[in-house]
């Protein structure tokens, strides 16, 4: 996601100094863009405040950044539920040394990629910005909703303006992780089968990156409140894991014999369903281009590419 | 409260070991329980994880400890506001580090002191246990909402149950911060006029410490849910700080002149004003024995007596 917004902001003649631990990440992502002028990029572990000051400091008058884009988390849900030190270092820590990065250096406005994992599994509930109680289930979620709360103390103390984007899921190239990166990767070890954790019925909204970056990019421009919060998300109920395994297998392996487990999760920390309203987006003249199914075929199809998994 | 606490459980025959760290409590607190058999207390600074596991393996066979009372956080929340490391140290990290005890020891319950500052400035809306937005404006009210959601993360993972109480403003004996506290220390250094922060209008609602923990006790002894969040609080409205500070000086310095300041806000931070729906509470058959003006008279009494102020 980041590699498709640093393009997006330096087409629009912006400057952008990305800092990025490389964890997931690798510098091909952001390859087309290392020779253009107005782009920096520098390796920093953010959990680490020393290393995130000297790094900015190194990189920028830091009192002339005017935004900070904190889109730094652990990606890998189920590694944070096995070790929950994996979400406060990457997911909580990183936003918390931001928040003093932003205080020390008088910057005064985060736009942060908060995530729907804030809502725990609320079950049939329509989430809206204002929906409670907010009992997250996986401690990434935690850590999200933990960094919500930060940021939103420090727009009462010093921030002009804090924008939380509750991310769905994000689908698109370069892809690092996530479901169908999971299943390409599967397929290419067993072409013969694809092994589903949970019965499959999981459903879920998907949004392609190039529509979540337009949403991003449309409520910074439209939002005037100090603090914002938007839930970003495609206008459909989503789309099951079986649809979506059926779609890689098409791509990928279209002899592969798909099998499924009983029970309605993949894997603790995981929701297996949820109704995500975007309507408040929507009343800033966003319209996904694409719904979830056309935001999966068109990112298997990517990836596929990326990963060379094309038959 | 934590001493309150203390007595009521060792009153029922309960054993109890109390870990402190001393920053604000003092010994004297708990000195009526020194003595008790089932009583042991000792200090250990619980944001260090190391300090955490040695106390509780030296006081107890930690595996047959049956549920954890977390109480312990920062208390002074403008302490917090200018320095957010205060928060996340002793609010947040105490929680985190009490987390990972429980899974290491296999600890099933954990009895949660959070707190209505987890809302934010709601203005007028009527907080019940599904409000939302959660936009807590305090470093404070950001890792109490922090803390609850890494325990409803560690019960979709391991506890068994995670009873999450949202305290309202307590008052009570034995004191070390709070209005009463303050307004006392301050009349006892200048007698001839009481200086407040704000207009005075602030209104808020307390309970009796009495009353807080005959109601968490409730808690405990009714809820079946896994997860358990409950507002605790008088039903009443409230009281305005001007309140609070005439039956302060009535009691320690009745000449005193009471000198307020314009604005609504007494600091950053502070919510000026909140209603807060006890519904569900009220369910399970509680009612407060004192309202907000009942419980703040008690304690002024009490306070005044225990600082030797009363004239």
């Amino acid at each position: 996601m980041a590699a498709t917004l640093i393009g997006r902001l330096l087409s629009q003649g912006e400057t952008v100094i990305s800092l990025d631990n490389f964890s997931r990440g690798s510098l091909g992502n952001v390859e087309p863009w290392l020779t253009h002028p107005n782009f920096t990029l520098r390796r920093a572990e953010l959990s680490d405040l020393a290393d995130y000051r000297l790094t900015i400091e190194e990189v920028a008058k830091p009192e002339a950044v005017t935004e900070i884009w904190h889109l730094a988390a652990n990606s890998d849900i189920p590694a944070g539920v096995r070790d929950p030190d994996v979400d406060l270092r990457d997911t909580f820590m990183t936003t918390f040394n931001t928040l003093k990065i932003m205080d020390e250096y008088g910057i005064k406005r985060i736009l942060f990629a908060s995530s729907s994992a804030i809502y725990g599994n609320l079950q049939d509930t329509l989430l809206t910005e204002e929906t409670g109680p907010l009992l997250p289930i996986s401690n990434y979620g935690a850590m999200k909703l933990a960094s919500e709360a930060a940021l939103t103390a420090a727009a009462e103390r010093f921030l002009e303006q804090a924008l939380i984007f509750r991310f769905p899921n994000v689908v698109g190239t370069p892809a690092t992780h996530g479901v169908i990166f999971d299943f390409i990767g599967r397929l290419r070890q067993t072409p013969e089968y694809l092994q589903v954790l949970g019965d499959g019925a999981q459903q879920k909204a998907y949004l392609h990156v190039t529509d979540l970056v337009d949403a991003m990019l449309l409520i910074r421009e439209k939002c005037r409140t100090k603090v914002g919060v938007y839930n970003i998300g495609p206008t459909d109920e989503g789309i099951t894991v079986r649809r979506i395994a059926e779609e890689v297998a098409s791509v990928v392996a279209p002899d592969a014999e798909l099998r499924f487990e009983s029970g309605n999760k993949g894997w603790i920390g995981d929701v297996p369903r949820f109704r995500y309203s975007t309507a408040k987006l929507q009343q800033l003249g966003w319209r996904p281009k694409l719904n979830s199914v056309g935001a999966i075929k068109r990112a298997v199809s990517e990836i596929a590419h990326q990963l060379s998994a094309v038959r």
